[in-house]
């Protein structure tokens, strides 16, 4: 395995937890008065974004430079910063804005650490259910300080996978995947969440995670998480302009990963 | 409006939340310890149900027949108990057996009075949420004692809509449903609790809720609290032996209800 950040990537792990739990109290704060929130809509009506991510992506860029002003920044809500270290964060304020603002508890904070394009540091906030997620490479994942290990024994058929789609992907496509995933036996949920379903498939809670169109901000965190509880990821594309655009993502336990990525047709 | 109950109807409501409140705490007390719980399967290994669904059902059963010994039981677990009054208790003590042996907090106890084949009290507790949904017939519904009052400016485009499938159901059928709501240009979530959707169409966190295949006893205490919170609901067949068979399950917010019973086909 390549050097990725060495000996300062234990220090990168416990900023970033500290920020995910700062950030994820602001979040919490925002929701418990979300009836006050003006929701603004981006692509269509069911893509949603209000002040709440833009404060709590603002407060993240501002602890990150705090401490690391050389690292590029990228985020859902303000795009990319580019760095001057081969360290970049990739940051969803609040993933889940949908359920957010509709007042359900699905929905996270998510911050993961690239070097030099792969993730290495992956942090995700749950505030709803008090659970913090975080992990780095090489040194294993933990949910809320205790360390998480898959298990080789599930599968789709005994497991229930996590799925997602948005207005990137036509209706044919979402439901032939369903149908797929179905008639091979295996049974979905979409809380609404990619980051949060990726951080239950590092836990063991879901044996996948499967959506054709997301970008970095919302599985990269996720990632660094299931690689180190000992699942697969498909790698997302960093190279250039890619790291800013969308692409099809997919994690899984051992036994899950040869059914999902047929699914994926990958 | 038919007399269903009358005076003794506030006094069920009241029995329900108590028997919910102690109900929710049995069973988060297992699922606080679920890695102990020996997970056995039903229909499919999709299937699932632990000695904490059982357990939690006999609770009920015990707490109801304690005050109302002539009223009927139909629970998922033990089936239908018949009753000389007019009254049947239609409970599931966990709705969402896959998210709570899995680890996910969507998870909820549901507790239903049909009067004459009517639902006239909806009681559902979200342990992990600490949140207790409540309604009786003409008394209006309630979550953790505020009042739930749909909004009819919110329709399937500009808000998001729950369903559930299970394997009574082909997966064509499931994909056609997905495919048909995103083409209506709605968005959809599946959490794993259709009792807990139903729910979070009362309180507007969801416009509406369709599942192909249901039982009485995941629908008939969100149906009760979705029409006190101004909804509609499509009726679930009570006459003879219907009551424990399967059914489509609909509900819906005002705004929402013409396009939702399209793609139902209803």
């Amino acid at each position: 395995m390549a050097d990725h950040g060495g000996a300062d990537l234990k220090a990168r792990l416990v900023r970033a937890e500290e920020i995910a739990r700062v950030a994820g109290a602001l979040a919490l704060d925002y929701f418990n008065r979300r009836e006050t929130l003006v929701v603004e809509t981006k692509r269509d009506l069911q893509d949603v974004v209000s002040i709440a991510d833009r404060e709590v992506e603002n407060l993240i860029r501002s602890r990150v430079r705090q401490v690391y002003p050389n690292d590029g920044i990228l985020g859902e809500e303000y795009g990319l910063e580019t760095g001057t270290s081969e360290f970049t964060w990739v940051i969803d304020p609040i993933d889940g804005t949908s359920p957010f603002v509709n007042g359900m508890p699905n929905w996270c904070v998510s911050i993961g650490l690239l070097h030099q394009g792969v993730p290495v540091v992956g942090v995700i906030s749950a505030p709803c259910h008090k659970e913090l997620y975080a992990a780095a490479l090489g040194m294993g994942a933990t949910l809320n300080g205790k360390t998480l290990v898959l298990n080789d024994a599930r599968n789709i058929r005994n497991a229930v996978t996590g799925i997602g789609a948005n207005n990137y992907v036509k209706p044919a496509f979402v439901a032939k995947m369903v149908e797929n995933l179905l008639e091979a036996g295996g049974n979905f949920i979409r809380n609404g969440s990619g980051a949060l379903m990726l951080a239950y498939v590092a836990a063991g809670r879901l044996v996948g995670y499967y959506e054709p169109h997301m970008h970095a901000w919302d599985c990269m965190a996720g990632y660094c998480l299931v690689k180190e509880a000992g699942g697969f990821y498909h790698p997302f594309p960093t190279d250039g302009d890619k790291l800013t655009k969308g692409a099809v993502v997919l994690a899984a336990a051992p036994g899950a990963i040869d059914d999902l990525k047929k699914i994926a047709g990958l």
